[in-house]
């Protein structure tokens, strides 16, 4: 019941002032409620709940995660060790497990594909960078979003990435995810127009910085309107990729 | 000529074997021709050149400023000082200076307003991060896009970004600006589903760290899908949601 | 005795001149006696002795914890890791441990609840700052302070610490407990204007610095009059607390 | 006028549907208000609006004051440097410039002294650290708190904060302002049981990293429940006493 | 005159016991003379003294330049900055200076060009580190050494660099300069079999790091057997080519 | 084949148009093809392929290997565990590993000794930096270049390293190894004309810093012209002198 | 008067309870007294009152520096800028200013050289040391130690130091001055075995890190024994030596 | 046999040219020999041959351990961590090890106390310090001077540091470690007016900074003439310590 609709019901003595003020005091979540809403449009479109794993234990795990099956929601769970991994899709039947992504799903709902959003390109420049590509593709495609993968394609082998110009001036978004130097996104940034998102990974010694070196490299990139997400954080640039596609599909929707 | 019209000239014996190599070799530039390309369809579309003015001469940003003047460009120029803006300002008849944006623009060939993309939110935690802001919001309306300002809303008084609240959460993107603690993006973030570029700023002292905390706490936000560009980067937020806008609008035609 | 008694003594005869040189000898530690004084007093009041563990053996531990309960005080180990917690609680008989909070407590003088200095609200961020922040709840709670939790009200979902409004206004203290981008204090000390202590917490990864990014953050908070303490340093928060709830109820003592 | 009268009136057919609705839709600031409705109370207590002057220009500076005078409200500029300054004493009337502690004053409403809050210790290391002194005892001053100044009392000779033992202890609490190595508020932590703000200076130079050397040595400090705040920041510490000092008055006026 | 002809003369009777002592007592400079002899070579090969300009007065400067010109000596002076050259030039007649490379030279003995070592290239990611590589382009034509310059090539236009492909795998040695990202030597080093010499530049803001970012990329670089030299040391890259070209020209010396 | 054979073919009729387009799609990795010629010269001259074992697990690495053996090419593997070793050594016969160097290899053909390039000296400041330094050393013996090894010469007994005066300044380039202070890299530099390269190892403790003081430290050498490569890479090291040899190697055959 | 005295006059009735608790009171100036005594002994030795100069205006310079020379003492102010070292010394007549160490001396009571504490060596590395090495030898004049200089003798021409080898083993301490990479103290601390004090400085630019490189290096030397002031600290050197030189002083007095 | 002698027998024709040549050719080792001859001295004084332990493994301690005890040689290992030490201690009769200094000794010829030295204090502020002090302590011990412990005497307790007054005055020299905030050297060099060497250690956590929070501020102390030495470096102190007590005895022995 709207504000407008509890007012007009006091005005004809229908409702009382108390309860009039009771409802205006819980007003921030009922009403304006930012996440509720969200998450019940979520559901309905078959998004997974997710669930961060790190410095969770595995039974803490599998509680939220049968939580989730039972309301008949998908379920996503990122950095998942192996050995936790172990424990909860023992305890929670019909979860896959990525041990290369760190990754756990299941999907009670399949989530049709969205194909106005173009396909989404995940580019490393290393292999050791593979983990994290498959944190994003993995979410991406758990939400829904079609995979290009283009992994091992550095700038060291520069003819590796000019082979893929075509294809990636056509993505939806390119997810570009480097380690080291992290010089891979400005030669990505400089070939296509669309959406580019930068990945630093921690791989590499030395001087790589446990990642800080390419992620600083990504920031101070000569080429201009790429952005950048935490190290490692390929769950981050999916979800990035996810509001673009998002406004995309509405912007079609408003248009048509 | 495609490298298929003159091959097939080859064939039919109008040009010789070294010529076709002599084209080959120069392939990159003209046929891949990553920049070249762009550049001319920007110059119909109005869209201007920029020139970085920071560790420029004034004498050498005029030489450049009179080049586009000449070729009919539209001309953007970003991190300008004052004392150069003096200089230049005076050398280039038509050009106009935001002294708050450090950014100067003269137009040419006016830029249709790009309605498609929505409304990009501009928005900043204080009033001492409006430079970053207008640079950010003179790029955008330089490249078409419709800027919409919120200017101080910083988490501190809490309810100056809830007033926002259906606003931003139909703009086509929203860029945070913030220094200090940087919290404002994990707001935001948190409050609309549409694309947010946060852009850290140097303001603030001691454990501001020049903008790194800033950076750092965008970067591990709790709100996911934030992206985040250099500190007091305004003009590469900017060029991220002309990515992003860019996109919507080719779905749109696309979708047509 | 004092030393002006002591010395009319000696003028008196009844005492020697050697005695009350070694008694002057001793006075920082008798008579100004920083430390001294205040254990007396506190072991009347019940408060506990405290033992950091970290760094300690378990048999370390165990010798000082059996000494403070021969003693008949109250026994309070901060920073107990689980396996030394195995032993040190089999080897003091009474000793309970908190495996989230790391930190085992015995109680022999039960200490009377100081309900003059309000309910200590204990706030934090995520779920993943709960060990911190049971171990600033377990110390109010040795200490006799009145808490009352907060948990997982994070700036991300701002609706969940905006219910907390007129609770946290009506507050003796607020510790806020935030890791990643430590935004958490801000707003809350833009809320209230009761003391606000601040502890960041390690977790997160990358830019979170291992919970550098949140002290930096929280230090540079544009919310004035919120005071820090070292990261994960539950334990400071709380003492930070006592000492502004003894002040309080010695005005009010003083004001009777 | 306060909802319930609102609702009342529009039950009694005074005010319409429309003119409530838009009531409640500006009630975050109006009446659950956070900002809004103390600084009524503020100005009614003569306590002064206080202007940020880093980053802002004179002219910006000026303006806000003259503002602020015509509003009846007491004025406290901070970090307002020197030439700053002539430009400002000279436009606005009244106001008084302290240089040492680059703030400015100017009094309407005289604040009447706050007794019931104890005297507030502001205590030094060395004499370079008096700036930052000096601009949390102007603070102080301006909020009604009364100021008691120990300048020069560093720990490399440690008898001169000893001989402050009885003053200290009966401090409403205590600023401890330090550079170069930070050592003092570990000291007076372990002499005094009431509240201890430390407050690092960016004074010394190499290994001092303009500050943070000190403010990392606060923050690990082995004195227990000492709270830190951002270097330089005397403000800051004062605001902090400001919230201990009006949460004693409540006390003592809830126990009255 | 050698140690051996002295031990044959006191052999001879014709020098004493205490003179070869002594004569020993100087043999680290004289004999084996690390400095001095090769002093001897490079001034007979026209080779430039080179002083350091950087933290020393004109005064000094124009005192060391007058004696290397007197001894009849090329002269090299690197960091010269415009002020200071002003001076410097019109004391010593003959002295040319580069504004751009801050570099003076004045050439007493021509040095001949030393054609076997190949040409040098100087390679530049950006017009802003220009002033870098005049300072190695200046040294090594001071060395005698051969230079191609190649500015602006940086990858986020890649084409730009692939254009240079067949040059570059030709020349002596290729030092590579740049800032921001400092991803060129990486592509440059996955081109080219010759020698690759990184210079991390400056330039750049926020993560830049001051050519920090660089640095740690470029040594982090996915391109192997690139080394890299001090940020902003175009002198110190020339220098390590001069080593490279020395041993080379030896090797041919040696293999006639 | 070469471009120029197929266009002859297409003249002649013997090819289509539609197979030279796709051949000129695949160009940049044929015919340019960076990596691949070079990768086939290697396996000509016994070069091996090196696999970086870092962050592979042993059956990728048995993987990878197996298929260089089947292709008849040398093999070496760097930064290869002890417990990795042990299954790859089983897995791959005739493979062998040097623990001191976590470096495995395999000889199928033997690469002859490049004499021409003189002998690479490596040296050592400390005996716990020998890992460092037979990766180097190994890295070298597998590319055909003859090690000439000094190690434990640090500049606490500097007599030790000038005993190598006259070695050293033969050599045909100095890899100089180094942790904790790293300063022997500036003693050396200073005494030969050599090509330098230093290498800074995570040796040390406390302000040894992992490596980068030393790092550091050879980055701002008083010694010109030394160049330096990632912290413990010593492969980084011999690859470097690779170049410098094949250079000289060059050189002469082009001379002759 | 000792406190024994005291007391005996108080038993005999000559001094009241009331003297006897005050004298008590000042014990810690007057008879434990730290600072006190020490301060009139060094007077009456002529050892000078030392002013630092950094952060402090020439008035409240000149207003110490006379206070001092009408108690008849030895004046010495350090970091003592040229600018101000102009207003001081002509306010202040037989001041002596050394503009090369930042330092001014004024001698009311020569101080007789101390010849029993050997000759006090202060080596540097490179000229741009000078200025440290200076303060350093100022003060050591200052305090009567005798002072040898040996300057410009960096290990990049290693027989510089070497030749100092006898002349360093035979000196009452070595301080040695070094910026950049610092390696000259682990040289010197390899050569002798008398006390070595070194002192890093902010000379070099880059990756010196404006002198923490040295103090870094020089605090993880491979020479044991040494030890380290801070950045730039001549000053702190020599008071080092002067400890030193008192302990070996009173050494031969009580041996006596 | 002297260089002298050599020359006097060439002269008498006892040997030839070539023989003393290749006697000066070794000259740095064989006369000027900087180890050598101390070693030899050290030897003769029963002072042991240190072996560092970190890094190396059991069999290599063993080895070097063995050797020196056929020398005859007393043996001191630092850095032996447990498990190392049960192997070593069997493999080398009458060795003896301190775990809680990591530091196992074996004395064959007894060092007789250097009591001319004085006794040397070694203060820690916390239990935590005690594994770096009882390195210190062990190797003061083993090389023959006086030890004299005070152990957990910080600055939050200052009365526990003030009643070593008179004891540390007379010390011949106070090593003061601290972790933490690093304060306890400021107050001691304060107090005191001998040689005091400051160890920072790495106890603490978060802005601890695992000891460089320490050791910024023992370096940025505002107590003249401390110095620092590496953290953790216990070892380190007291070889500076004996430097100093060597200079004190030998200024005995000369002056005798």
């Amino acid at each position: 019941m709207s504000l407008r609709d509890l007012l007009v019901r006091l005005q004809a003595g229908e409702v009382g002032v108390d309860e009039v003020v009771e409802h205006v005091a819980r007003l921030p979540q009922r009403e304006l409620g930012f996440a509720t809403v969200d998450t019940q449009r979520e559901a309905r479109q078959g998004v997974p709940e997710v669930i961060f794993g790190l410095g969770k234990t595995p039974a803490q795990i599998v509680g939220v995660a049968r939580a989730l099956v039972e309301a008949g929601q998908n379920v996503l769970i990122t950095r998942l060790e192996k050995d936790a991994a172990a424990v909860v899709t023992e305890a929670v039947p019909g979860l896959r497990y990525s041990e290369l992504g760190r990754i756990a799903r299941l999907t009670t709902t399949p989530v049709p594909p969205r194909v106005k959003a173009g396909k989404i390109a995940v580019v490393t420049a290393g292999t050791s960078d593979l983990p994290v590509a498959e944190e994003a593709a993995e979410t991406l495609d758990a939400l829904g979003l079609v995979v290009d993968r283009h992994y091992d394609v550095g700038v060291a082998g520069i003819h590796r990435i000019l082979h893929r110009y075509d294809t990636l001036r056509k993505a939806g978004a390119v997810i570009v995810i480097a380690g080291m130097e992290g010089a891979l996104p400005s030669v990505v940034g400089g070939m296509v127009r669309v959406p580019v998102i930068a990945v630093p990974t921690s791989t590499g010694y030395g001087t790589a910085l446990g990642g800080f070196t390419a992620l600083f490299a990504m920031l101070t990139s000569c080429a201009s309107g790429v952005t950048v997400v935490n190290i490692d954080n390929g769950f981050g640039a999916a979800l990035a990729v996810h509001r673009i596609a998002s406004l995309r599909e509405h912007a079609e929707e408003a248009s048509t």
